[in-house]
């Protein structure tokens, strides 16, 4: 799979607990942890999607801390991954975005915890990508999830994460890594000869 | 691999950036994160490796929070993940702890972002575990990473994580999830009719 890969992390329109579509707040992790993640695995953008102009003033206070000089010295891995960070107020924003870098519109890829009809495997969805050069937009929800029209919009579901059990309640964190390390070409880093001078980043 | 799997999250002794041994303090997303991949991914037991008895007493006014009424209400699933964590004051004590309930000492395996000599790949650690029924123990750093000391004394070094390029500085949560998942025969939910009824988690 040759595509560009993009990642977006929707703060509305996702669920509460009760099934109500809501919009949360973003947090400091989320954009590191993701960010992290994302530049490891080759990905061109992460958006964080998120409406509310109260919570894109509080992600430029954060991201102007890691643009300064003291929070490049502090960690320079951490700002690094922050460059490719994006805030957005839709999925839309997200959509024109990408298509003005590409040209094309990226292929929409939900992902949920939840079992639905007509989800896609890994496998197919990889053949599927594989004979496009379309980029690909994976999407995934805070909250309780992706909303119903969010999945309804999209042009693949991907199948759940699973590990041994009926537990998989992943944090979003965890699943954005699991699923880029399923879906992008292996560990070509230790095969190809990238990995000199690396550096263990803080935990 | 039909090992039973335990996960350690050492504080102490690990890096800072210097390279000095220190102690780190515990985070509440570490406890959470990491313990719903361990328990997804069907580990025995996950520890928290941490000296110093202040860091003790936070871990357990945190876990009570999580083991009260309230918040068993508020989030079965991370109260849940919690029941397998465990608090230990040293390794020693771990190892103590697993040969006591597995009557054999685990075979231990340091994790580390840096390439070392000797660091065995997925496949080959996978092939030397499958011949023997010892527990594994996979050993991770908080600050910048486990001492020499620790890797010295494990029995393997497991080779780095990358993925596409030369940046491989994932958060300990998500290393945590990828090994993991790259070690663990894989996905056996979605075949074998665990998914029944799953509900996402709260990311």
């Amino acid at each position: 799979m040759g595509n560009k890969i993009y990642v977006a992390l929707l703060h509305h329109p996702v669920l509460n607990k009760q099934g109500d579509i809501v919009t949360t707040s973003i947090t400091n992790m989320d954009i590191h942890d993701i960010a992290r993640t994302c530049l490891t695995f080759g990905v061109q953008n992460y958006y964080i999607v998120n409406p509310l102009e109260s919570q894109r003033q509080l992600y430029n206070k954060l991201i102007s801390f890691w643009q300064s000089e003291i929070g490049q010295n502090y960690q320079e891995d951490r700002a690094k991954a922050l460059s490719i960070v994006r805030f957005r107020s839709t999925l839309q924003d997200v959509i024109k975005d990408i298509k003005n870098q590409e040209k094309y519109d990226p292929v929409n890829i939900t992902t949920t915890a939840k079992v639905r009809d007509g989800q896609i495997s890994y496998e197919n969805l990889q053949s599927d990508l594989s004979e496009g050069d379309r980029p690909v937009l994976l999407l995934f929800g805070t909250g309780y999830g992706l909303s119903e029209e969010i999945h309804q919009s999209a042009d693949y579901t991907l199948e759940p994460l699973f590990g041994v059990g009926e537990y998989n309640h992943l944090s979003v964190r965890c699943a954005v890594a699991l699923i880029l390390d399923r879906l992008v070409p292996k560990n070509k880093g230790g095969k190809h000869g990238f990995v000199r001078g690396s550096q263990q980043a803080a935990s």
